[in-house]
């Protein structure tokens, strides 16, 4: 039974499918070509040498390339490696595709759109919900399928839509709980404060960051983006400028990128819902893959701590 | 009819009870004594002067002593000021009571006593849960009077059971939207995180720091106290460690105040949802100040920052 | 002769018009209204009271009203002080005019015009100069009768054009000695790195900040025009990201208010020649107020340094 | 003639006992399993691979067993290491123990204990000095065989007591130097303040931390023990608040895990005489191994320094 | 009997001369002149008002002149003031001299200068010794009679001396329990650390910096004095170099005034024996002015805290 | 024909000579000793390694030894590699010579000694000039030859005197457009700021920390310098404090090495010059070598970022 390449073990065999995400040429010191690739399917990630490598290895072995591996599990310098025994690239006829190869959200598309669909229903305020409207039209397949970053918390197909929903979720009890907070504004902040990373980050499968994205960064480009909007939609009035400012606002500090501290509640609010989906990704993820007893890794994230799962919890 | 001090208007005269803060000599630069009076009731307080002071009047016009005072009110470098006319220390007769002139929370001891026994009955582990009981039957009266600080957030009586209860009550939210948190830590470290300030301050009238507040601090004294009680109830197991973890970790870093970070994910949750209801709470009362279209104050303890309130908030 | 007011001495009498910049109500200790003005001309400012203000004065004497006011200089805590001795609000009949009580721009509008135009000229990129372009047209007006900030420096008005005109002297200079620089690029950024002032600033008279300018400030405002005025005049091509980087980097550093630090060569050198032109006019004017031998006043916003000025430095 | 492992030089061959301080399995990138060893006597460590490791030598190697080694010393990325020629478990008829391997203070437990003794009979005030002798009771062993730090400083056996005599005598040349000081209590606070250790740290062999060390830390875990003992010594009055103050506060500051400043003048004086205790260790251990003329290797814990040994000093 | 100003109780007359430490003008809002003088004997200082100042009283009553003063001695603002009702300049006849009205350190020049013989006398190193022989002979003047520092610790007459003599009897102890210290070199370096201060201010009674002393510190002063003297000296050898760097690294960081932190087993040393003795003399200096269970005012040069003197303490 | 070793791609065979940089030994896992070289030209460097070496391989292969190699270039871990086929050392007979091989300023030593001598007869202060022709006299070769540092800026033979003639010429520039400059002053500062890096550094070849560099630093020595001139020259007068500010205060802040910051405008602007002549021969240096459309590799002085080259800038 197949199980997935995050959850091999040293010793074991390995006879699947993988998706090249990244290949690098080398030469060993005795002048020799190599190829290192990093291969994933949706459950991880291992680095494997190609040893010998020819001119038309390198022109077949190149990121986004699917290709069919015999090997063992080895290890090296404390890290899985994959020692290939016997490599192909895949061909029409295996019948795989690059989308089984990349980590999901563990809800589907239609629970996500059906939620945001929700939130704009229970908005009061028809210019906030014109805003908000336009852009989940404008983005929409972006939206459903970036991850909400390259690294850290959320970061596979569909992270994006996924921390939009779970801090939805949340934002919708505390509105309760407080019932001073506006919360068609802050549902718009939520769903908008990162949609700049669809320009910030080159896409679902290799994610890096743009040129626009490294020279500007999501937050000044969505403040830009809702100008814009404003001004197609021929809509005035504070809610714009409000709305501009949660997205500038949302890193909490200068420090963090927001060049302007959060100086309306429902930019606040924001920033610390944003904090808490985040780090709550990061943590119940990382906990999951230990036992009661133990320590995650470092969490680089959480300022590099380790997490400690109490022996009274749960298996 | 009497609306309290809180509201009084510069031009206004004013004619009722109140509470003497504090009271300190001074001396004017021709040699005359005179008292400085900060004076307060449940709505807010002012300050006033008391000229000529006789010896008499030193000993009689203390803090803590309530008094009659009719006077106006007058504006001296941008703040409110009672001019005093004519002043006496309440009499028996009079029917007030200190109690009467000190702020509260918005809710009743009733519906806090209710709400916390709610949250203990939910709990399912026994260690945790006896431990708790043993606090709340130890701390009962403190508990259910003390402002949780003696400024900045929740500063008023019974603010602490307030900000505990209302904590709770986003606690039981999040625990249903991430259903890996144990509930049960995460409600008891609640109710434990800041039990120390019973000791750490001084009382709900005039709160200032106590000996050990100042020279150990809230959180080793609730440390210590967990780890007397668990020996009182004969308790051991890993709970009173991770419970002692919790307070101590819940100011989040060293610099403020926590030798030791969240390493437990309700540890980190628990400072995260400190964090919101503390900021919820002075968020709120200062906008509730301000008309849509206004900055509040300065609030110091937001990073000094003023808030805008959307001139599409109602009023 | 007439001076003006910032070149009083303690213990002269006054006889002039000026402006007031701020009325603020007060109540003195035994209960009568003053009024506490800050009297303005184009050589300074000077604090006075106004003792025993009637509701009419209130009405009369309010910030931007011109008065004419007779009185002596007197100090009060280290700062000179007014003592009015009689003052009238200023009739048509007298022919002053606010402009006349406004610090401005040691050069006049014309070279400041000519100054701009010579740089446009010198323009080789036609993307580049046609964004530029476009923009002096729009804020023609504001451009060049704005101060370049509320204080600090080139606060005065047409301090903007001032400052950037400057700038603009010491980049040509700078690209001389450094070839590799793109011109073009440099003096674009320079024109366009402050224009979002004329949004953030309220205007020329009594400089306070917008409500867009505390909730976006200056950076992210400009960083937005570019983008809008780049679709207005139909413009694609790397130029206007670059110039939007240019905008938005040129404070240096995240914790100074750009999320993204300077990326390109000519970003940096616009940081760092807004440094030069913005101490040197601080420093200037400062060291001109005192003889050789002396330090000037400490300078808030040069680490709040006082400089010295050596003894064989021409007075 | 044996010299220990810390002198062996490269080329040299090594044929001794030696102790398994950690052992690592690993896989070469050709599949064959290996053991990385870290082998130590009491004059250092150094490391080793074993080639080619069978299921019985994984069960074999392990930490805190003894062996019989043969080998060459051979350098490899700028550090030494041992080349196995061969390896046998140490057996009962060797007479080797574990303790011969262990690094040791420069002082015997004879000397060590008087010290203390010594100390302890100086005091005057009869409530600390009673505390202090209960805990000496209480850790008797731990006191004098534990480390003071698994790194940096004394970080060998008895070098927690070692550390504390040590700052014993500076402490008693400081309070004739200074008469106001209460050397009772800087006494009590210099036995006291590192006991936390005694639960921090695993033990003296292979010093790790526990979980109660990583969750709580020695500070917090000692003024929980000094409030334990009071009740339990049915010790009231303040010197137990000062001696859980002198222990909270000892390392100085927030950041550096003293959630309260020192507010005692003798917790002040504690604090410094720690600092220099533990940097009067870390640098002449580190001075005795360079000649004149020469630098030590940096030094992480005295901010990565490297320090001189001037060529006037004796070799 | 006369106390001092120092010890002088609100409420209290005073008949008795004083020394000005400073004088300033000011006039009332109805613009009357006064003097603000700034009063000091041996004892302490007090604040006075001298109204309605004549141009002869702004003459007579400057910085330096003593005075014979009656009065009364009020509170203003929570800070004690004397109340002027007569005063006189002294006259010759009067028999008192400026010194009289200085702090002195606790020994007398005599101890002083047998303190550092002792020190010079003990040295071994031929070069160290003649170096430092040289300096207090260049200096003696100075050495003997200089405060410390303009104000936090040993800020009074003889200060310098007094601060140098309490750190060479600590080296003295020090060097005993750490026998690899360089005595020479330590005490050397204890001797010169501060010389810069006799040029970095501008004498006994009324300290300020000179020109030379904001522009340079006394730190790089006496780095440069070193150098010039071992020329003179005609001294060569690395002994010249390890003291200038002594000088320069003991103020310990970048941040606090050293360039290079201290790299020399000494240099450390030093660093830490100047914080121990001045923390020493702030310290005692203001528990002396407490009884026992009262917190001292806040210390500034001590990060601001209030130090607490247990009830246990002898008064 | 022949490029350069920094021109040399993966792949080429290389057959010229190289100067030895640095030569350490090694020993490989299975015992045999090699060299790592680090060879450089005037264009660049690579490292090698010489495998099996002898006895005699060591001590002919040292730091500063031309060599005639033969290999070929390869790949290590994403750094070029010289893989050494055959190599000997040079003869005389080879004609080659160590200044060869290194890289050098892009102007030549005539024109920088004329630079010079122009900014000296462009000085009017007699005082100044006198003390600046000193120093050029006393240190004439090394400022001629020296690299500003031994990395990032100018770190190339004559990089010294390269960095101060450009500095000379932004400074005449700057003058210029803020006549209340004194030029004179500022020429001063320019020329004299780095000279301690003579002293600081230990040559131009293989440039290392000299003891005085390391103990002392460039700044403290240089302020001495000038105070031993002055005293050579008999100069008094407030020129020579001043200049020994600049140089002081020169870096600008305590952290980055000033104790005292830029008190002087003159030093204020010799800082901001001296950071954008450094600043702009990194960044020229670093863009030359990438294309437009491309980052530049990480620049560590520039705060570790990577600079962009738009495709809108010429090849």
């Amino acid at each position: 039974m197949k199980r997935g390449i995050g959850y091999s073990a040293v010793g074991e065999t390995f006879d699947d499918f993988l998706l090249i995400k990244e290949a690098t040429k080398g030469t060993t010191s005795n002048g020799k070509p190599f190829l290192t690739l990093i291969l994933r399917d949706a459950t991880g990630e291992i680095e494997a040498k190609l040893w010998d490598a020819t001119t038309d290895d390198e022109a077949l072995f190149i990121a986004e390339q699917i290709i069919r591996v015999t090997g063992e599990i080895n290890q090296f310098r404390g890290k899985n490696q994959l020692k290939i025994l016997s490599v192909r690239p895949a061909q029409e006829t295996d019948g795989v595709k690059l989308s089984d190869f990349v980590e999901k959200a563990p809800v589907d598309r239609e629970y996500l759109t059906e939620k945001l669909t929700e939130a704009i229903f229970e908005m009061k305020n028809p210019v906030i919900q014109r805003i908000v409207r336009a852009f989940i039209k404008k983005y929409q397949e972006g939206l459903l399928t970036y991850p909400a970053a390259s690294k850290n918390h959320h970061e596979y197909a569909s992270g994006l839509a996924h921390h939009i929903v779970s801090m939805l979720q949340v934002a919708r009890e505390l509105s309760k709980l407080y019932p001073q907070v506006n919360k068609d504004l802050l549902y718009a902040g939520i769903i908008l404060h990162d949609l700049g990373k669809l320009r910030e980050l080159s896409g679902v499968v290799t994610t890096t960051y743009t040129l626009e994205g490294k020279l500007l960064g999501h937050i000044p480009i969505m403040v830009e983006e809702i100008g814009l909007m404003a001004r197609e939609l021929q809509i005035e009035g504070e809610e714009v400028l409000i709305l501009q400012h949660l997205v500038l606002s949302h890193h909490g500090k200068a420090e963090w990128g927001s060049p302007t501290p959060p100086l309306v509640r429902e930019a606040e609010l924001l920033h610390l819902i944003d904090l808490i989906d985040a780090k709550m990704n990061m943590l119940n993820r990382a906990l999951d893959k230990v036992i009661p007893g133990e320590f995650t890794d470092r969490l680089f994230a959480m300022d590099n701590r380790a997490f400690y799962k109490p022996l009274f919890e749960e298996k």
